[in-house]
């Protein structure tokens, strides 16, 4: 192993840089040379890629999003892409290769590795939280932490007026950011496709808070388990309570990544080269109950990443 | 002038707790004894008050909101109700009142004041900076300051996945907070109630900004010049970008306020108390060219308060 | 088990409030009775304690310090002062205790368990995470990232004037906040009590890094470690440069707890309570590896939690 | 006027960046060419300057320090360093000078222009806004906002501990930072070069404090007042009170700029430009009661900028 290559693929999330960084600096301390691919898999094909020097990373660590860029490829999920990717490859002299992304860009990662025998090592980056195979993913504790922070604001003004407040975040499929931020910010319900949830019953449990002397609420929504304008809708039918919706967007995704997130970017790009200078392929760098851990791409891909159910329950008893 | 009553009234704005702080630490140093008067005229109509002490505002100055709370009340709007209030400043001894919020509370505190003849003191207290007879509200430099955090937060994301983001922002019939966020965020464009616009004009410099190497774009829409969603949906028929879009909401109004907000609150809500016990009435306080002044309610009520067009200009060259 | 009582005790730590939250409200969701004790040990000696409610903890989920104070009491190292607690658990009726703090205030829990029965549980209060038992403590997430934050501002100013900036952060005997905010901020060198250090290496270090181009460098110091001010006169001897000392003291302890800090706080908090209605005494609470586990406060006390060698060792690879 | 210069001198600002910004791109809208002179007058004099584009100043708005950084030169202060600097003038072109900085920088640029009669115009770049001629300078805002968000961490800590806290901050001679920063942060007491003080006085109002039921003091201590450490010792032996000390430092400069000071660096940054190309020079630009205004080098040169006596009062008044 020579030649490495780094790539970031998918959704940003914050601590990518770092994460690129660790990759960056452990790959040359160890006298290997680095190849940056820009924009995913589509600079992969495109040969939008060259070397990277310790003046690349330098001052990254900690800004938000990615500076090698993301995005989609439809492209690499053809035969000819990929081979138009493999030929990149060869031009540049890569020997192994750093996906930082999500299930998407494992799926790549593994047909590319089988087509073409380059070995391969993921890194698991996106804000969901919803790789089998790890604890955390790298951007979900920033994430969190924008999401409690904006908690935090709205609950100022839902205070001052008395008001029931419905708050949209991401997550896609998965309600760990949703159940994560509302644990931390005490929000009074917390909506998540994990678990089925009743719109009367939150209804009734904010008229008995209100009863009970609650200034207000604050009701939490994973994008994958409602919209938070119908769930909105649907409080101030049942209740008549004057309630208002906020959909947090892509302002989640942003921001200097938290101390965990370098952290555990900073473990898990140094893993990856690790692994790929071992010899290793298809593989996922991963942190589980505290360690850093590899696991089988075959057994990460498509695997269901399931929530704590202890959380849940606790958020319930703790929003009485 | 022995006992003066103060409320909040309309919107919540990031400040008010530092100005009641003022108002009720400045009225005690001078012997005064000071009613909360809670949930704006709402409270006033039904009693809801009560004395406050140094106790009452220990450890608000850094908090968002208002600890008074803040409502519409349609009744105050009708004679029996402002009798009710009147009845209340009877019993309560409340010998002159300082009214912290936007038009619609001085034009309450107006009509209450030509009808009672109690003594009123405006507080401009709204993010909104559309009040004349002030160059700066309390809560619109906290607001300024959240939404330029949340775009470097969604430029992070923008720069990653080279894309086009719509931000709209508050501001009701004003573009002062598009204005001022957008030109200290760099926004693209700005688009505000008070200069028409053209959303082919917008297509056709993103279009020239993306050739000249341009990553991403970030157009800030005042909610009184358009809606986000709709500029978004424009936007991408006319260029076909990847156009995504971020309405901002009530985040804008929390958060602990800014130095420059507490500062101006703390000024403002002292001169209040100073007015009421030299036997002013039928005034606003602001700041004007950096000195505290006091104005006619008559001569600010109702009237506009213009964009700084000096500023605009500057974003649009700043922004090519 | 009926009535519960909580304080906490040692210095305050960020999250101190989201976990005397989740007792109260864990405590009372089973029904059970729960008195405050305030300012530590000290108000356990002089009976300043008294029952609290859903109310009592309402709002504090995102507050600094702790809204039971703390205090150090020297009279509860004494057999009367222990025995005047012990009068104040019968007459509040408290029938278990939950202290969160660290070291020393388990020892005094320890203590006033074997001489009076009374049940107790130990929760991990303390930003320094030297605490044997659990991978991480209340208030450490918050505190590492006030130091990156810290870091950030200092790393603006190091780069436009081309400084080196050591940085001297809290710890006690342990050098985990330092080495956990080196590693998120990309700190130049880490000195920290556990690991032996040599300025003339260090000094090498920062001319080799100049020479390389490097513009600044930020050294952070343990205060467990030496003296920052000491070791910034010794590299400003050795190399010349223009070389400034920031202190961050106590505002590492303060600001709102992070999302990690809270979810931690809630979960070690509920498991205390349940621990206690269980029947168990003389346990600390804590994470270990992502599980909320239990251990004997005797295989705590005093016991060392050595630093991540593994982490120290990356630092100084990414640092190059 | 076809070719501008443009540096940053003396103490960095956040905001300089902003400024820096803003000075290229007006340059650019009309037409002009701009030269980039690195680390102040020393890389005036070693000719380490060079052309920027729209692309040098892309992604700069939001952070702090100065990416053409800073340095103080002893060799400019001669005749034989400014000689050679007015070589570099006549060998890259420059027409006409921006100097970002504060006292001192106007007066070598003052100099210069009277040796070599090329036109310089200052802009008001210091943390400390002790500038005649502008009501603000680029970089209080954002220090002030910095040194109010470390009060709020230390008094989390200081009520939690009931002790009492002094924080030193920067300001050279000025006590305007500690003012504007004791004001929005509640300081108890505040000590500024400008008002004679004394550490009785202080004492006493802590001691009265203390017997109203104040659980804690900050106290604020301007570096041109007295050394914050041994203000503390001070207090420490009148009162016996456990008193804490955190020295601010560096990290009161660097940060994300403030949207105040954004928007105050664009406009003095564009007028600067605007004032070359209208052939002026000796000029400062400034912020005057709102509007930006043009006075002559020598008005403010070594002239005092006295503190707001009326927000100093008011400070008293409010931290009763």
């Amino acid at each position: 192993m020579q030649r490495i290559g780094v790539l970031t693929s998918g959704g940003d999330a914050s601590g990518m840089n770092s994460c690129i960084r660790a990759v960056v600096r452990k790959a040359i301390y160890h006298g290997l040379e680095i190849i940056g691919i820009n924009r995913g898999y589509s600079g992969f094909v495109d040969a939008d890629m060259g070397p990277m020097n310790l003046g690349s990373v330098a001052d990254i660590i900690g800004r938000g999003g990615t500076i090698l860029h993301t995005a989609r490829s439809k492209r690499f999920q053809t035969k000819e892409g990929r081979a138009l990717a493999f030929e990149n490859v060869q031009r540049f002299g890569v020997q192994g290769l750093v996906v930082i992304g999500g299930d998407g860009s494992f799926t790549g990662a593994s047909i590319f590795q089988q087509e073409y025998g380059i070995p391969v090592i993921g890194v698991p980056g996106t804000i969901d939280n919803d790789i089998a195979g790890t604890d955390y993913t790298i951007g979900f504790d920033t994430a969190v932490n924008n999401v409690v922070e904006a908690i935090n604001k709205i609950r100022d003004t839902a205070t001052s007026h008395e008001r029931t407040f419905v708050i949209e975040v991401m997550g896609r499929n998965s309600g760990n950011i949703a159940l994560a931020a509302g644990l931390a910010g005490g929000a009074e319900s917390i909506l998540i496709p994990e678990i089925p949830f009743n719109v009367e019953d939150i209804c009734k449990k904010l008229l008995s808070g209100i009863k009970r002397g609650k200034l207000h609420s604050v009701i939490l929504v994973a994008e994958g388990a409602a919209s938070g304008i119908e769930i909105g809708q649907e409080i101030k039918e049942f209740t008549g309570f004057d309630t208002k919706v906020t959909i947090l967007g892509h302002l989640q995704r942003g921001g200097s990544p938290s101390a965990f997130d370098r952290i555990l970017a900073a473990r898990l790009g140094a893993k990856a080269v690790e692994l790929l200078m071992a010899g290793e392929t298809n593989k996922m760098v991963g942190m589980k109950a505290g360690e850093i851990v590899a696991s089988d791409l075959s057994e990460v891909i498509g695997k269901a990443s399931p929530i704590n159910k202890e959380m849940y329950e606790l958020a319930k008893i703790l929003s009485i």
